[in-house]
Formats: structure tokens, sequence, C-alpha cells
């Protein structure tokens, strides 16, 4: 230990410290300025920005015997408060630029430190900054964050007042619509760094918290043969070490599995008993005092293996002398069939049709939400057990670990905390039910923070699919058939895997007038990372796939891609492949309404492809369900308070998406008769004690949960109206005998697939056409998105910042999974860096938005839902525009540089 | 466990707690609010004063379960930073109403909270609030607390502007004098709360910190026959259980006895390992991870005693069949005299000369400082064990327990924490040793806090004495003799229990030319607890029993007592009992200041008493010395930075007193040729790693360290002139070679008393005359103070702010020791309320203070010291006015309601 004399936000303070530590755990973990987040805790991301001495720093990579006596550090606590905002604060609401909010305050510090050296930066110079300074987001698109600074700067030159940075509420108080940039509610304590996430909870626990630490398979296929935890057990710190042993219930993980599924769904466990199915399984938990004695006690926990053959990948674990993984359980462990209008069989060998096939790979692609895996819990005073995480689906997880931990539905509650993202890892639970086992062996409060290489080494991952697509199309173009063939490799676990796999057979070619389809998708069983939800979650596989062929159909054709797509698009009175009608038939429209952009991109690559840097430009459409799949519902209630606020009570998940705006904004508008200022509407973070909601993925939650609110406050509108015109007030509702708290639920009459692929699995769909403007680097194989051009139909639009966001964050994650990110070596892949996440400089500044709002049946207000649609089209379009670039067609993403150069030499 | 969501500084916030525990243990442990303090933690003195949903609340007392959710809880970081600062905190520090800045947020809290509710309030009001909130200050004496919220009320009215309140440097640029009314340096810190005190830095201190909980004896005087620990290191958390047999030295504390000294100052272990000596003594240390399993664990401990009698007053102590409380050493183990003059019998026996004789009680004071002690330590990378506290003497204290502990010089440091006040129990090492012996068994970082009965239960306090003098005068009035006779009871631990009977001799009578005196003086051993200084040491007491008899003379001889002071006030050449020169002979010209203010006062006391209240006017004055005693010296060094920043290092504890100004103060005038701006000089918090300073006790420290300052800033300004004119910047001195640090030592002449009490015991002095006057209920025998006057000569003023804040906060200690304050009966007086804290209405907004500012030959500048003045010369003038309003004579303090009703039935 050593002292050092720092001056942190202009207050001298003396801290004594490790000299090893770093100034982020300080300045976090002693000084507990939350504030500043760790993010990858290895220098890849900003999150845990500061101005030191002057100059911005990753605080997370600074150790304390680098500072000198007298070292000034700015932390965002010191740049504003949610009393006193700063300006580049003010222009971070203004545009929306925190969404999770856990890369805010690196930004918000970063643009300090570049404002302060330059009052009057290009939007390049901005964008250059923060790509030198490696501040990473994961949900914005970077554009919004460019936005802020521009407008910031102006105020700060005095260009601007920052008032005008405030939003203000137009005279008919309406919140509601795809013009209003209201702002959601947290984003003042977002871009304060006064907002906790779970790990900033765990700093505030009370004095008697446990830190755990886990016991990790570095193997990724074995038996277990023992655990000795005799050792660690004498360890100083430790209080307990909790295995398999200590698990209350059947120590299984439920992962609701289909009828049809071979497995019982019961085959993860919570830690593991007798195997290790992949490379990171929990085996053993410490909790000890402090971090530094729960780590050194799981390393000497020793464990004993016999080391299995690891099947990473379909064809390993479909080889016929691979064992079972799950004994008992064949490797192949669900298969889905579609069989749409007659047999396609004839089509492809009658021959006197065009025939396109092609076989693409899809990537195991990482989520990097820019916090890493957390959560905390603590037996409450009422005896049950309460998990806080990053769960998306608290009641789902309820339901799929409490019997695994031995736990009555009464004593299990599950609490989802702010979160720094997690685009749909956390549909499936984690660390919940670990975490809840140790709270029940300890009696204590337990937390589990993940460093960087465990959330990409120990949380699901998309599941890569290999799909073989093949369509028919007569000479003039139009599609006749279309047949499909794929495999989903899972991982180990099969939660949803087989409903993953039924996206294929619901998405590919679904934008499409396709008659006559045959197809059939089957789940595989490996041991690479278990597959969990992602953001367009099979849609962006499939539609990867049938967009590449259909690009290729094209070719074939000689047709123009935009030709041949708005000849096929899907018309009324066509179907979808399940056979169903759509809600919306908006492709025509919107294809027309890009076809002068894409003409004069296609001119502009022309005319700016040179010999060793081609342009071009691709086109996809797509679309994506709103859903689970068949029928749906959610609940709600709202409650009005005798202080005139109101709360929105939901279990809507918030994980940056704008849960907090999805349900102020669907209660505002629907309360616009009892003309509610905007601020009485109390959103509520999503708890198992709230009502059922289902999760936050799959983009129901603004078609269902929205719907839940809207009847909820339709039933609040209807019972406090007065006969004499207005609305009681608490106290005249009080004294009437009237309720203050109106439930809601809304149902959708969604009809699942049946054993033909045939059903109604979405009552609301988004649609979306996306154009992309590439430069290839013949020499590298490198490619850069120039532009991206994404038009989309998502129904009625709640809140434009909300929406914009997830759209502009959408297309980079698109870019990403395109492009560069991967997470199939376990390794190379588990850092940032190493997964290919995009930095500003790999999105263009260039990402346009149109929204054609059909209005939706079963949409509150014609509302659809928004989160998946990005990852469902503007990523194909990006191979077809290589393609049309450089005539090389890669097969495989990420579209890596060395795929990209094997695929111009294919061509060759 | 339970789950709060609460607004805190308009922040919603989900907080995880024990539903038992404070609000002010989860703002500061959990929501690591640390600007809000905990002082006496049971609702007595605001120092965790919070606005809970608009209205003040001691967080201490408010249970967390007692809040509902959407509680909103402003603390004192909600009201404003030192980049922003409130208007109430601008006026704050413009009125100097931080001292040691403690209390300092709960007032500024609860001062928002007034505001709020009453923007024009009087200053009754102010204090009628203050009151009802039970806010207390033990610096101010409240009077500027008052002036602050009245400046702060015209801001928020907006009569002024804020910015009126902020400092303005003159047009010279100086910062010294009684004209000054620089802020010190601290002040901002202060008033937001961003300053770290020991208990703050200890929440602060890295994950592996281990709380410390004492073992502490139950009983008075006691064998130890065994002490067990094997039970409670079993339990949760414990790393360590120390006891004596873990310290590595010879586990005794060294009290620097005087060779005279019947003891050999190695009485006191520092954890007990044959005997208890006093109520609270510590036997044993569970250094465990949580205060709870620490605590857990301690009362788990099992200590076997055999109980001894205890002697808790010195009649006891002196008993003839009292045991040797450490055997070997008598209980009465040191005798002071002194002898001036001639033989003074004759004059008593003769009979021609009016004699006048008491016998004079003094109590056992504590000195309720609003921080309970706290210290915490660690093992520093290069290898010393160090510990931070709120030692005022580290270097003293490293003396005194390196040996104990075993430790080596270099591997022992002592640093002083900023610190919530000591008023001198601090002089005395209180857990130094005890933490550096818990850090060395466990090699980990240690804190050790004590709630308020433990400070109250087991730190040093102000020994009572028993004094009898005698006065002979002729007719006249002129004093011709005195004869002094004391026992002073000075517990069990002998630590400057010899110096402070030294005391005695050197003040009884000190103000009057008295040619002819005897006295003799003895420290008594007792059980009670151990004496430590105390803001007057000595002086306190000799001149409480001096000033009673000299006006029981004046009453005897029929003289007024102003008369009579007049007539004997030491004038040149007359010297003082120990037959020195004075530095200043002032008590004339002070007197005959006082004396239109006295007779206008006696006349408004005849006028303003009644039948049931009655109005008296009393005097008193005296003296005290700046310094140790003998010979003293100091060190400091001044060094120029790169950056033009001066550091002005010393050893200086800054105990709330200012010695952050004083050595700026000090620098500041002294370098005036370089017109330095002021806040270019960096003050240093104590470190046995600087020079040695000397302790901060005894007003030594504006005279000794100042004198340093002065001496090494006129080596800078030798060393850094240029020939040309001017001084060399930094660059310049080390292009030129020369140096840019410069040392200063400073020493005085003193000489210590002999065997006769003749010597020079003190270069410097201050003297004061204060006028007292009070309402005496008589059927309930309560005494109010209404007014104080107070003339001083404390030399030339170094800050106007801090020697009125000191003279205004001593008056009211004064105040307190005269009427209210007690630590006699170790369960009744254990809290503040039983030991008498005076509140804001105890003291009255009265107290007028007049500087004389005759310059001293060995202050710099002309300075003297100022702390122990103002209680070496008020508490007197109040007794005496007692007297003059009622005629009954209190012959022993805290004249308590009880006491005064029994003097006024002995006078009838």
């Amino acid at each position: 230990m050593i002292q050092k004399n720092i001056i942190v936000n202009g207050v001298p303070r003396n801290v004594f410290v490790d000299q090893e530590a770093t100034l982020a755990k300080v300045l976090r973990e002693q000084l507990h300025l939350l504030g500043t987040k760790i993010g990858c805790g290895e220098g890849m991301c900003g999150a845990c920005n500061v101005i030191l001495n002057g100059k911005l720093a990753r605080s997370c990579v600074v150790r304390m015997k680098r500072l000198d006596d007298g070292a000034q550090i700015l932390t965002v606590e010191g740049i504003g408060t949610p009393q006193s905002l700063h300006p580049i604060q003010r222009a971070w609401i203004k545009h929306g630029g925190a969404q999770c909010g856990y890369c805010t305050p690196g930004f918000i510090v970063s643009a300090k430190a570049l404002l302060d050296a330059n009052k009057s930066p290009s939007r390049e110079d901005v964008r250059e900054w923060f790509q030198k300074n490696r501040n990473a987001c994961r949900c914005t698109g970077y554009i919004p964050l460019v936005d802020a600074v521009m407008d910031a700067a102006k105020v700060l030159r005095g260009e601007m007042k920052a008032e005008e940075l405030d939003y203000k509420l137009p005279a008919d108080g309406h919140i509601w619509g795809s013009d209003s940039y209201y702002p959601r509610p947290t984003a003042a304590a977002k871009v304060t760094g006064t907002i906790r996430y779970g790990g900033d909870i765990a700093v505030e626990l009370p004095p008697d918290k446990l830190c755990m630490a886990l016991v990790q398979a570095k193997v990724s296929h074995a038996n277990i043969k023992g655990i000795d935890t005799s050792a660690a057990e004498k360890m100083p710190g430790v209080v307990k070490i909790v295995t398999h042993k200590d698990i209350k219930g059947n120590n299984r993980i439920n992962g609701l599995a289909f009828p049809s599924n071979k497995g019982d769904g019961k085959e993860r466990p919570i830690l593991c008993d007798s195997k290790v199915f992949q490379y990171g399984d929990a085996i053993a938990v410490v909790c000890a005092a402090t971090e530094a004695e729960a780590k050194a006690a799981a390393a000497a926990v020793k464990v004993d293996l016999e080391v299995l053959p690891a099947y990473l990948s379909v064809p390993a674990a479909k080889a016929p002398d691979a064992i079972e993984i799950h004994p008992g359980t064949p490797n192949v462990y669900y298969y889905q069939y579609v069989r749409k209008g007659g047999e396609t069989k004839p089509f492809f060998d009658k021959g006197d049709l065009v025939v396109a096939e092609d076989t693409i790979i899809t990537s195991r692609t990482p989520h990097m939400p820019l916090e890493p895996d957390c959560a905390f819990g603590f037996v409450h005073d009422d005896g049950a057990v309460i998990v806080h995480s990053k769960s998306i689906g608290v009641h789902l997880h309820k339901v799929m670990i409490a019997e695994g931990l031995g736990l009555a539905d009464d004593k299990l509650h599950l609490v989802s905390n702010p979160m720094g993202g997690t685009f749909g890892y956390k549909f499936s639970p984690t660390n919940e039910a670990i975490v809840a086992a140790c709270v029940m062996a300890t009696g204590r409060p337990c937390y589990l923070v993940f460093d960087y290489h465990q959330q990409m080494q120990y949380t699901g991952k998309r599941s890569p699919f290999y799909g073989t697509i093949r369509l028919a199309a007569q000479k003039d173009g139009k599609l006749v058939a279309m047949e499909s063939d794929y495999d989903v490799d899972h991982g180990p676990y099969c939660e949803f895997g087989d409903l993953l796999t039924v996206r294929g057979v619901q998405f590919m070619g679904a934008a499409y007038d396709i008659p006559n389809i045959r197809g059939e998708g089957r789940t595989v069983c490996t041991n690479h990372s278990w597959g969990s939800a992602f953001r367009g979650y099979g849609g962006t596989q499939a539609q990867l796939i049938s967009e590449i062929v259909v690009d290729e159909m094209a070719e074939k054709l000689k047709m123009d891609p935009w030709e041949f797509r708005h000849k096929n698009a899907i018309r009324p009175p066509a179907t979808n492949p399940n056979s169903q009608t759509l809600d919306s038939y908006a492709y025509v429209e919107m294809l027309d309404a890009i076809k002068p952009k894409y003409d004069e991109a296609l001119k502009a690559a022309k005319a700016g492809s040179t010999a060793t840097h081609k342009k071009g430009v691709g086109l996809a459409m797509g679309s994506y369900g709103c859903g689970l799949d068949g029928p749906d519902s959610s609940n709600a209630y709202v409650e009005l308070h005798a202080d005139g606020t109101i709360t929105v009570c939901t279990a809507w998940e918030d994980h940056g998406q704008g849960a907090d705006m999805g349900a102020v904004g669907t209660a505002h508008k629907t309360l616009t008769p009892m003309a509610v200022a905007p601020e009485r509407l109390k959103f509520t973070w999503a708890d198992t004690r709230n009502p059922v909601s289902g999760p936050a993925g799959g983009s129901r939650s603004q078609v269902m949960t929205g719907g839940a609110v809207r009847v909820a406050c339709e039933n609040m509108l209807a019972g406090l109206k007065k006969d004499s015109g207005g609305y009681l007030t608490y106290d005249e509702a009080k004294a009437a005998g009237k309720p203050t708290k109106y439930d809601g639920t809304f149902s959708v009459p969604g009809v699942p697939l049946d054993e033909n692929g045939v059903g109604k699995p979405f009552m609301v769909y988004m649609y979306g056409v996306c154009m992309s403007e590439v430069t290839v680097e013949l020499a590298t194989g490198k490619t850069k998105v120039d532009k991206v051009t994404f038009f989309v139909d998502i129904g009625k639009v709640n809140n434009r910042l909300v929406v914009d966001g997830q759209l502009w964050g959408g297309v980079a994650q698109a870019i990403g999974l395109a492009l560069s990110e991967d997470f199939e070596d376990i390794e190379k892949h588990k850092t940032m860096l190493g997964g290919g996440f995009p930095y500003i400089k790999d999105i263009p500044d260039n990402i346009e938005l149109r929204y054609f709002e059909n209005a939706r049946e079963f949409g509150p207000h014609g509302a659809a839902g928004v989160g998946e649609i990005p990852l469902c089209v503007p990523h194909p379009s990006i191979l077809n525009a290589i393609f049309n670039a450089t005539g090389a067609r890669v097969r495989r993403v990420p579209a890596l540089p060395e795929r990209v150069l094997e695929a111009l030499k294919n061509k060759a």
C-alpha cells in the first residue's frame, strides 16, 4: 500500500491504495465515484475515461503508482450533476446519446477533453477523437454522439444558449409520435453517471456482502471426476465454497424445450456436476469478503477432469463417431419443416427454370455489451431470495431456475437492474441461479461481476446457421419455388434452440412472394458457446442466407437486384412462408422510394471506383415479427397517487432499448384526455413482483406490454371519468370510493406453426429495405461501409429519439456482423478488439433513416416494435454490396479482409 | 435485508439495506455520501443532518425501515459543490463558520431546511432553530454560524448578490493582519462535505481493510487473570484477535516522565497485560472484515478479572489504605514547588493583613469534539507501518509508542488526518499504538472508529485540581503574599501529569503583582479517566482557583473587584510567580478599556434583577504561555515548484484551530516582497516525514512553527533574490543552480522551572481580561450567561477569522466548563447531553472581543498564540458573576443548578 495525494474533481484527496490497483478501481471502490464505469477493463472501450492532468485517460489501465502526488483527476461527477448539467450533458440528452448509458460517462468525459482542447471541431474531428481514444458505444451507432458534441461545442463557443438544448413540450402537450424528441426518463441520470448499474450497486451493498468468484472449466468437454475445495476453504476471507452439492433443487436450468424436442430441456446444470459441456462452465463458486480473496481461493480449487473430444462445430457434432454430448439425447435434437404450396422438387428437376443455390455460414456473433454480466442477490426479510441481474425476462427466468434451486414460487424474485446493454444475451439466464445458490448457501448478500473475458467466454452467443437455399425463377424473373436446408449450432444448451430453428422457416425468403416452399431446419448440440438470443434472433441468420441467394438469382437472371426484388416483393394477397397474410405490405412502397437513391448510388460507385478501391451498392429487404411465437400476452397496471404521479407498472425490462420511454410514451398517449404532464408518469424497473409482462425480446414489448399499458390507461380513463367532464383526482377518487389502480391485459391471437410450418406466429411485423454503399480495397480485402440508407415500416412511432437510436445502433451492429464480429476462437476473440467490436470509424456518419408509418391493428396506437429489424436487413446488403463492387461473393460472415481476398481469388 | 427506492439528492436510488440500519450509515457506508458525518450517533449533535421529505432529520437515528419508497433525501452533497457553492456555503466561508468543519455539513443542511421554510429569520429565529434541532458546534461559539445564515438569507431574498459573500483580496495583496478575513484554505472542502476525516478515509480504504473492535474493561481497577479468545477467533469474518502477546515491543506507552517523577512513565500498556487501570482500558482487539463481525467477536472474548478497589478521586487514591495503582510507584508521584520573594508564612501569621482563603475543585472536563476518536493504519510498501489519526503531536507520539511496538525509527510514521476537533485530548496518544499493533499482526489495513460513548469513556480528560489558595493583602488592597496547595487527579497514566502540575505554580495568581509566593502541587494517580491536555491546560484550573479567591479577597476588603484587580495587576517591573519579566504588561490597559463597560454592566444588572432572577457581573484576568516549557523549537521548509506553487511544509497539526491558515498566513506575510498570490501557498498535513514542528498544543504553533515558517521564507527570499531586483522563478533558480527548497528552524531561549519554580518557561504569553454578565434563577439555581466581554492581548493578529473563531469558541467552552460540562460519572456523563455539551442557547449571541496588539519579540511578525487564552480567563468571571448576582460562592465546577442552589443555601 501507498498513499497518494491527488485532486479529484477539484477536491484534494488522500488515498491509500495498492500501488498496482487501477485508477478505475480506486475511483469506484474506494472513492465511490461510480460514474466511472469499467467495461472491457483493458483499455479498449473508454467507459472508464477520466481526465488526468488535463489529458484523457482510460483509468482501467492506469496503475496508481503512475500517478504523481498532486495529480488532477476529473470524472463525470465533476462535470455536472442532475441539478446542474454541463452543456455536453444537455446535448447528450437532446440527441438521445444515452441508450443503455453505460458508455455515456466515458464519452462525456472524452468529449469534455476534446472540447477543452478544441472548441470548434468538425464532425470528422470528433470521430477521429473518439476513434483515437477508443470510445466504444454499442447502442447508438455513434451518430447522435457526434451530433451532441457539435451542439455542445456551439454552446461552449457562445453561439447557442445552453437552454436551447433542453426539451420543450409542444403547446398541445403531446410526447407521442415521430415528431417527438422527448428525452427518455432515465436520460439525466445516465449523462451524469448517477444511475446505478448492477456492478455499482454491488459496491453499495451492505458491509456483509460477499464477492463471488467462479471456478470455471478451461476445457470444452469433460467428465468431472472430483472437485476438491479443501485447501481453498482455508484461505483468508473465504466464507463458503459452493458446489453442486449445495444446490437444494435438481441443479438444472429448465430450458423449456418444445414437446417435439428430443431432449427434455434440463441438460444445463446450475453448477456442473457430472460433466463440463463448454469452456467456462461453472464448477464451483467461492464466496469471500473481497474480490482478491475470492479469486485467490477460486484458483486453489482443484478439479479432476476426464477430457472428452470437443465438438466445436456442426460437422464435428454430426460426425458419425461423435458421442452424445448429453448422453441419451442425440446431438441433432430438433427438426423444423416448412411446406407451402406444392412440392418444390419438380420445379428444380424440370430444368426450364433458372435456379440459384448457395450455402452460407453465419457467425457465432458476440453481443459485446459495454457492461460485463453482473448480478447480486440477498435474502429478503420476508424470507424470499432476491436476485438482481441483467435479466430481460424476469418472469421467464424465474420459471427456468426456481425448480433447479429448490425454491417455491414465493421464495424467489428476480429483478432487472439498469443495464449496460444486453442485445439479447440476457434472454437466457446467466448468473441468476448461481447467485441465488450462493445467497442460499451463505445467507448473506452475494455479488458476481464478470470481467470482459468472462463476458465473452461464458455468456450465450448468436448461434451460427449453416444454411443452403435453392431458388427457382421463371426467365422473366418471377420466383416460383424455394428450398431451404439448415443446421443451427446452438452450443451445449437447448434453451430456445428449437424456437430459434423455427425462425429459419419463418424468415428465409419472407420478403418475397414465393408460392411454393419446402424446407428443413435442425438444431445441433455442440461444445461451443451456448446459443442465446441476439437482436434479430434467427431472422438475422435466415435473411442473410436468403438475401445473398436472392442477389445471386438476380445475377443469374442478369436482372438488376432492385428490379428483381421489386418484381418479387410480397404484395397482397400473397402470404409469407408460413402462409400468413401480412399486417403491412410496404416493400413496394419502400423500394419505390429508395429507387432514386439507388440509381444515384450506383452511378457514384462506378464513378468512385479506382483500380485499387472498388465501390459497390447492395440491397436487401426483410422483416421480423414482434412477439414470442403464436399467442402472446402481457400485463400492466397504472396507479394514481396522492401527489398526482402515476406509476406505470410493468415488468418491461430496460436493457437500454428504452422501456422507460416505451411505457411512459404509451401511457401518456393513452391518457391524453387526462392531460397528464409527462414527468408525472413513473416507470418501474422489471421485477417478478410486478405484473407478468413477458420478456423484453423479439421486439415484442412496445406491442405487447405497450398494449397492456394502453388497456390499463384506458381502464383508468373509464374509471376516473367524471360525469361532469374531466377526471377525478386522487382525493376525489378516494372520496368517491373509486379505484386509483387499474390493471391492463393485452393478448394477440397468434397461432404457432404446425408440423408443416403453417401458422400465424406474429400478429405484428416490422419491414425494412436497406441499401449499403461500400468501398473494398482490393489489395487487402478490407471493406468500408460508406453509407447506409435504411427505410423501415415499424408502424406508428412512439418516440423519435428512441427509434432513431435503435436503428442507428442496430445498423452499426449489422455492419459489425457483416464485417468484423466473431466468437469462434475462444482465446483470440475474448476481448472487444479480438471480437471485432465496431468503433466509430467503422460506422459511417451517414445512415439515412425513413419511416413508413403504416398503423398496426395490434400495436398500441398503431405501433410495431423496432429493435430487431436493423439486424434483419442491413447486413446482407453489405455482403451484396461487396459483390457489386468486386464480383466476389463472400459466403461466410464476418467478411473479414482475408475472406474477401479469398472470394476475390475464387472469382478469378 | 430489504430494498428501498429512495431519491437522494434528486437521483432515484435503489438501496439494499438492513432495515434496522440507520440512514446515516447507509448514506455513508453504502451510498458513500461521506459529507454526512456521524458525531454522537444518538441524535444529540446534528452532524448527520439531512433533509428528509422536506424536513430536517438526524439521519443517525432514522432507521431504514422508517423510510417510505420514494422518500426524498438531501445531503450536503446535494446542496453545492466546490465548483458551485450554495449561498449558505459561501456565507459559511465568509464568516469562518467551518473551523474543524465536522459539524459544518450538518449545520449547512440545517440552515437550508430553515431557509427553505423561512427566508427572513431573525437572529433569534436562527438560534431557536439550531437549538431545537440540536445542532452542536464545539469550535465556533455559534456566533459566526448565525452571521452566515443571516447573510445567506439576504442572498436568497435577493437583497445581496452571492458574489458579495466571496473574499476579495485587497489592492496591496496582503492577507496578514487583524483586518484580514482571508478564508482558511480548507474552507471550501469543509462547507461542501468533501474534506475527508479519518472515519471517512476508513470507508475509502482498499477492500482488504479490517475493522477493529476493542475488548474493553468494564471495571476501573483489576488484575487480569486470563484472556480467552478461542471462541471469538472462530466467529465469521474474524481475521485476528490481537492481545498484548502480539505486541512486538515492551507494550508500553512512554509517558516521557520528568526525572523527578517517582514513576518511570512506562506504566501505560498498549494493550492491558497484568492489570486494568481504568474503565474502558483495551484488553484485546478483534480485526474482522466488517464492523458487525468485529463487534460480535469482541463481545465473545472472555476476560478473567480480579476486581480491585477503584480510586476514583484524589482523596480515595491518597487514603492511607489505598494500594499502589502501579505497584512500586506511590499514588502521589510528583511534586512541584514555587518559591518567590520571602517566606509567606509570616504574612499569614502576623494578623495585620487581610487574608482570603478558599478551596476550589475543578472538573474532569470532557473535550467533546464532534468527531469521535478514529484512526487507521497500513504497512507501506517501503516496509514502514503508517498510522493516520487525530494526533496533534505526530513526532511526539512516535517517540512515545515506537519502543512499545518494537519498531525502529524508520519503520513507523504517524500522520494527522483532517480532524473534527480535539481541543487537546489528542496531545496524548490514544489509538495509534493499538492500530499499529493490529496492522503489524495482520499485515492489512486496519481502522478503529470509536462510538461516542467510547470517545467519552476512553480518551483523556481535563484533570481536576483540588486547590487551596491563601492570599494576604494590606488593608489598602495591595497583595503581599500568596500560598497555594493543590493536588492534580491525573488518572492512571502519568503522561505529562508532571508538566500539568507545573502549570499550577506558573499560573495561579499570575496576573498580579504578588511579591511573595510559596506553593506546592502534587500529581496523584487515580483510576478515573487518564488526564490529557485540554485547551488552557493547567492555566484553566490554576486561574479558576486563584481568580475566585482574588474575588473573595476583594469582597473581604470591601473593594470593587475591578478596583482590586486594577490595583494589583502586574505592572513593570514586577515579575510573575516564576520571577520572570513579562513580554507584555497589558492588564492595566485592558482593565481601563473595559471599565466603562463594567460600570454599565453593573448598573444594568442591578436594574435588571428581580425577586426571582438575579443578574450579576463578574471579572477575571489571566494569562497563558505559548510553548511547551523551557526551551522550544520548530522546523519547517518552503519549496517552490515549477507550477509556481510553494509548499509550506511543517508538521503543524490542524485540529480545527487553523494550522492551514497559520502556516499560509505567516508564509504569505514573510514572502510579501515576492508578491505571491495566496492560493499559490500549499499547506501540508502533519506527518512524521515532515520537519519536526512539535505538537500543536499550548498555543505554541503560531509562535514556534510560525517562527520556523518565517525563517524558511526569509531564507527563500535571500536565496531567490535577484541582484537586479525581484526574485528568481523556479526555472530561473534551477538554471542558476540555486535551491528551490529552504529550511527554517526557530528556537526560543526558555528556561524550565528550577526546584523553586523559578525560570522562563515561556518566551511569549497571551493575556486577557474578561467580564461576564449572568442571570441566575433563584428557584432553580440555573445560570444563564447573557453577555461576555473579552479583551485580549495575543500580540499581532495573523487572521481575524481564525482568532475571532478561536476566541468565540473558547469562550463557549469556558461557559460549558463553568456551568455544565463534566465527566465524573462514567455512565451518566458518557453522552453529549450527559456530559453537558453547550448548545447554541447556552452561549450568548453577544460575545464582544477586542484585540490589544502588542507585538511580541519572539512571535513571527509580532504574533503570539490564541487557542488557550479563552479557557484561562472567562470561566472564573462567570463564577464571580454568580456571586455578584446572588452572593453565593460556588466552589466546584461545573456550577450546575444544584450546586448553585446549595451555595445559595450555604450563604443564608
